[in-house]
């Protein structure tokens, strides 16, 4: 019988949300650049080894999501292209091209913090994603969901 | 009644075949760099505005499809994001990153050439693609097939 440890639930629930608070920074810079505010992180060993926010206005390019700039940032500094033993930190569910960006990764984990309901890969297939990749949703949920909120409230 | 025109069938045929002709030289630059074969290129009003090959080895960077490239650098050359009279050539069936990427750009045509029955887009979910976006597949199809078996075949 395995006895249930708070302690060690709740110090995991708190380094998912020390790196989600990293992404959601990321994402109000996006805010404040008015781009669609979604921010991440990959985190590998304890170490942000790449991020990245929404730039497709400033860039002009629809490739130029939070995910597809972090995993980019993180092969460069791994030197190789998978990102086996890495977590993906993303404010708001990953829509299909990232998720099926994070399917040539391989990552080992992807945390996200909104889901979305019209875009999100779950709403298309749920197996987009490589069977070995772990997801957790829902941290810091309320103020990710928010800022998306505000921004497509001011655009209107 | 429309009366058939074999002539109009014909020459669209034909335009097809012009342009997956310059994805496939892509490809085989592509193989010629120990790559996975696949090249891309864009196409409005009769032009090529973007071109692209697989360059995920040499670029430690599995965001780097032939389409891809082939994306940002048309989005580059219209100076808008949105890809809505282009027609996108390439080799290869996308798989779900690339045809992900290709919703965003709400991209008027896809025009490939061999189905991928493993990763291809179509496989996970025909709708992945925007509901603008036509489809034809099968252009060329015997010789881009043949040139990824070719390369998978020599890495055995």
């Amino acid at each position: 019988m395995r006895i249930y440890n708070f302690e060690e639930e709740a110090e995991s629930v708190n380094v998912d949300e020390i790196y989600m608070k990293e992404a959601f920074k990321l994402a109000q810079k996006a805010y404040e650049e008015d781009e669609v505010p979604i921010g991440a992180v990959i985190v590998s060993q304890g170490k942000i080894i790449g991020k990245g926010y929404n730039l497709t206005e400033r860039l002009n390019d629809v490739t130029a999501h939070a995910e597809m700039q972090a995993f980019t940032a993180a092969a460069n500094f791994l030197g190789g292209k998978y990102l086996k033993d890495c977590t993906l930190y993303v404010t708001v569910e990953p829509c299909v091209m990232c998720a099926g960006a994070s399917y040539w990764t391989q990552i080992s984990r992807i945390v996200y913090g909104a889901k979305d309901e019209k875009r999100g890969y779950a709403s298309v297939n749920p197996k987009i994603m490589h069977p070995k990749t772990l997801i957790t949703s829902g941290i810091m949920e309320a103020e990710c969901s928010e800022l998306m909120k505000r921004f497509f409230k001011s655009k209107r």
